[in-house]
């Protein structure tokens, strides 16, 4: 799914990714509103070279439109338990147009009190968690998101699948205009990292994974068999712990467990909530913002000049760019959708 | 400084500990507010095993009280941004005083309003931050603390220190009586790991550390000349710009490049701030709160079923247990001590 390892690659351009995903979506029934919540999401991730978040996801969402698992038409809820606790309920619709319901909120709470959270409850998630708080980045916020995965991961130690890949992601508000933000599975790789190397037919790096019998695997069709491993051991595993808890139980969500065994085995997301924290630092002292936000720009000033560093996101920012001229798409992946019934 | 490696071990009671603590202080001419909160601190981390935040500290807390570095007689001062962004200026005096002030108002504004963050400011913090957050827990929050360490840490990929080792503290309200807490430095080792290994004159494990050329070493002296490295590459080190920022520039607190910068060379603490972020699960929703509680329950009760899983904290709480009796204190250490000027 890699195009630079993709014998064949058609190039499209973001409007022309934008459109196929709307019109594959309506054309299988999702409501219009969450079917251009979703073009939108696919066309960031896709501008950004993220490949298995771009168009490759549409393939899922499809398919979760037709088994029935994601309300097609279930328009998304806000609600206020505090000023700075928002909530929204996206009565089992897609995550994206949830997101966009709750996330302006989420900016004026965190801006008029300095820091605010907002749950996003019972939706079915498959966007990348960098371009949900991306919003909040460019509204001048340090934020973070975090969302259960697929249970595939099993603790530091054990021999079985417990937590979701449980990715975090967080975001400071410089450097300007290409702001630091990273985004990563708690899991040594993420699922769909897994999934295209299986597609691709090659190996995992040794360290990814565990077969059923809970001993070392690189074969990607074993490993998605048993179970991923967390990341950095013990302290990646405390890490995917903390993120089933505050995505889950903490917002009365499900775990990646739970949300397992309501699976009905189509390739879409499964059922889960997603927790923001947003926090605005000039209301942690405004006299003294510019400075501080100097002192930020130098050290990543400073990590940037040592030779080796590449800082979060820079290279997402390049692709960005590139994907001005358009984006490559492997034929393989266009032709699917293309097939797909109208 | 590991009693288990130690020849000759004293034991102390908890009390003891703690009276030796406030009366070295004390003679040194700490404030006595500082002196307590102090011993208060330290006793918490010995009848924890936490030898690196124990009675081991205490050199290093005289030393900057000899040096002139920590303000022997400041009060923390809180103040309120908002409701919910709180701050302690703790005046450039030791930490644990200026946490004791501000921990109780964290935990009342986030029973009031789901979330809450609480900066201490200028403070030299020389405690474990699980001990730090453990009253919010208790107090049934979910609770996060950050804060920068020693300049000590080079960037993943980069050759020279440029981050703290920038510990990351996050506990929830269960087990009931043991709560999941964890405390991790994002170094692949805490600076103080790394100390007690020069000490006992053992050699570090590999991807620790680099030394100042650049290159890998297995050399504690090395490494505490060169740099040690994040845990879990590029992931880790983005965890540890991330505590670089929200324990730096959000709250107006400096760097740990800057805090290096201003240090004077003896034993103690740099200078720095700390974050701390609570979040009551029953403002989320009180009326499922029981059941989710009950969900997190699970959870733990799962992880801790597969062979080889230990939950973050569990060794702490039976150390705990058995300090009852008292803790074993090394016989170099008390008499390095008990030698300290009067």
């Amino acid at each position: 799914m890699n195009p630079a390892t993709e014998p064949d690659s058609v190039r499209l351009s973001l409007d022309e990714v934008h459109d196929l995903t709307r019109d594959t979506l309506l054309a299988a029934g999702l409501g219009a509103p969450h079917a251009f919540a979703i073009a939108r999401s696919i066309i960031r991730a896709q501008a950004d070279d993220c490949h298995s978040h771009g168009l490759y996801r549409l393939l899922g969402y499809v398919d979760s439109v037709r088994s029935g698992k994601a309300e097609r038409d279930a328009l998304p809820v806000l609600t206020r338990s505090t000023p700075v606790v928002l909530r929204v309920d996206a009565g089992r619709g897609f995550a994206p147009l949830a997101i966009e319901t709750g996330v302006p909120a989420l900016i004026e709470a965190a801006k008029t009190y300095g820091i605010a959270a907002l749950a996003i409850h019972e939706c079915y998630h498959f966007s990348a968690l960098w371009a949900d708080i991306e919003p909040a980045i460019e509204a001048g916020l340090a934020a973070w998101c975090f969302t259960v995965g697929q249970c595939c991961v099993a603790p530091a130690g054990g021999n079985a699948p417990l937590f979701g890949t449980n990715p975090i992601a967080f975001g400071w508000p410089g450097p300007a205009g290409r702001p630091f933000v990273f985004d990563f599975a708690t899991s040594a790789a993420a699922r769909g990292e897994v999934e295209l190397k299986r597609r691709a037919g090659e190996a995992l790096p040794p360290g990814w994974a565990i077969g059923p019998d809970g001993t070392p695997t690189t074969d990607p069709a074993v490993a998605l068999a048993g179970a991923l491993l967390p990341f950095g051991g013990h302290k990646g595993s405390a890490l995917s712990m903390m993120v089933e808890l505050i995505a889950g139980p903490l917002i009365g969500d499900v775990t990646s467990r739970q949300a397992k065994a309501m699976e009905n085995g189509d390739s879409g997301p499964p059922l889960g909530g997603e927790l923001f924290i947003a926090m605005d630092p000039a209301v942690f002292g405004a006299e003294t913002l510019d400075q501080r936000l100097a002192d930020a720009e130098e050290l990543f000033a400073r990590a940037k000049a040592q030779p080796g560093v590449r800082l979060a996101s820079e290279r997402r920012y390049a692709a960005r760019t590139r994907s001005r001229d358009g984006v490559l798409i492997p034929a393989r992946l266009l032709a699917e959708i293309r097939a797909l019934p109208r």
